[in-house]
């Protein structure tokens, strides 16, 4: 049966999250009700990253399988009309019909976005961590280099994480610095839950000097979720795009 | 008297406008009630630029004059605290005597964003104007480099502009591509109203074939306002920043 894949921007801040849920809004349930509409009959969504409630996506993907050819253009223009204003379906494609989203991704890319000044942003909060204490980001640098290889991430997921294997490849951790703006880039093969967010929340606390500069080696030892920082909040993370081969 | 300078960012889509009004909120009008009430007397701002309904910035600035010294770093969090969420104060500084936020402005650097794709933006939107159809982007770069230098603008105003001299100098006007959004960067010794709304307008009526490509010299030579390009949306317009000696 033809695959159907779809390239999905959000304002995470609007639902309660990517998966679908009864008593609250999601982008998953919004996007299957407009397929549903857009299409005549009920679909099934796979979406590669179950973003949490919040988590932004300028580069979700998604599939769903369907039996007749479409016209992928004008199924992208009715999924915008049907799910604007805080999602965009920003490309449609027929795919090959082993695709999925989830299990055909080979990696994803995040940002996190700190913003490093005493007063908020009135244009940009929506999409960052306003963070005002003053950062090292020297040494904001050298901990994100510690972070890339392959390394067991059990300190570095949330206490509700059920996953058995906790070892896991990141490909490139950098922090690109735009003004008072930090970027946190993260580019993995998978990740566990909230795993960029305590990153995020790891690297800034070690910048302002609440955690020790040997922080990343000790997590990597221990394992101890404990011992790592806060799970940065939700809107400074942005979903930005999901690789295939 | 100490005269003390603010720079201040604004979500504009929520204010008619930097200039106070009777009955709208706008920007000056916030800041002078802010600045009342951290300052506990009335106090005039007197703004750089005042920037149309709807227009954002990033690095607007005024001024005021104020008999005694005051702890800029407290002001700077107070009026944050009384203006937030959609006007921040990111700065303030003591500056000399003779310093006014209008007449002592060197120059100005404005950016009109421009989405170039079908789907709008759920995270971007805000920031932006929406243009789905296809763009000539080497020809509009093309014409943004005959707008640099000494011209008479007259075809660039709005049709209510009341300034005798026409003439203004603009010493960059480029176009910054990055994936599907073009940020038009305009920077001048000073503006007409609406003259880089005008520009932007202009611009991508020329990329999307709807204006000749002699357009910008047509302008120059006539003077009509009527041969130029619509006025942009306000939306996609941000004052970057106001230069001073």
């Amino acid at each position: 049966m033809p695959v159907y894949k779809l390239t999905i921007e959000y304002n995470g801040f609007k639902f309660s999250g990517w998966q679908i849920q009864r008593n609250a809004e999601t982008v998953q349930g919004v996007l299957q009700r407009a397929l549903h509409t857009a299409l005549r009959q009920p679909v099934a969504l796979q979406g590669a990253s179950r973003t949490d409630a919040g988590v932004h996506a300028v580069g979700q993907t998604a599939s769903f399988s369907f039996p007749f050819e479409l016209d992928t253009h004008r199924l992208a223009r009715s999924l915008c009309a049907l799910s604007k204003p805080d999602i965009a379906v920003t490309n449609v494609e027929l795919v090959n019909d082993d695709f999925n989203a989830r299990f055909s991704a080979k990696g994803k890319h995040y940002i996190y976005r700190v913003l490093n000044r005493s007063a908020p942003s009135p244009l940009h909060g929506h999409l960052s961590w306003h963070v005002a204490a003053s950062l090292d980001l020297l040494l904001m640098r050298e901990c994100a280099a510690q972070l890339v290889g392959t390394h067991h991430f059990g300190g570095f997921r949330a206490a509700d994480c059920e996953r058995e294997n906790t070892e896991r490849t990141l490909t490139d951790v950098r922090i690109v610095e735009t003004g008072t703006l930090l970027e946190i880039h993260v580019k993995g093969t998978a990740f566990l839950k909230n795993m960029v967010r305590i990153i995020a929340g790891t690297l800034v606390d070690i910048g302002r000097g609440a955690l020790p500069e040997n922080t990343i080696t000790v997590l990597f030892d221990t394992q101890n979720r404990t011992l790592a920082g806060r799970t940065a909040p939700a809107c400074g993370l942005t979903l930005m795009e999901v690789f295939y081969e």
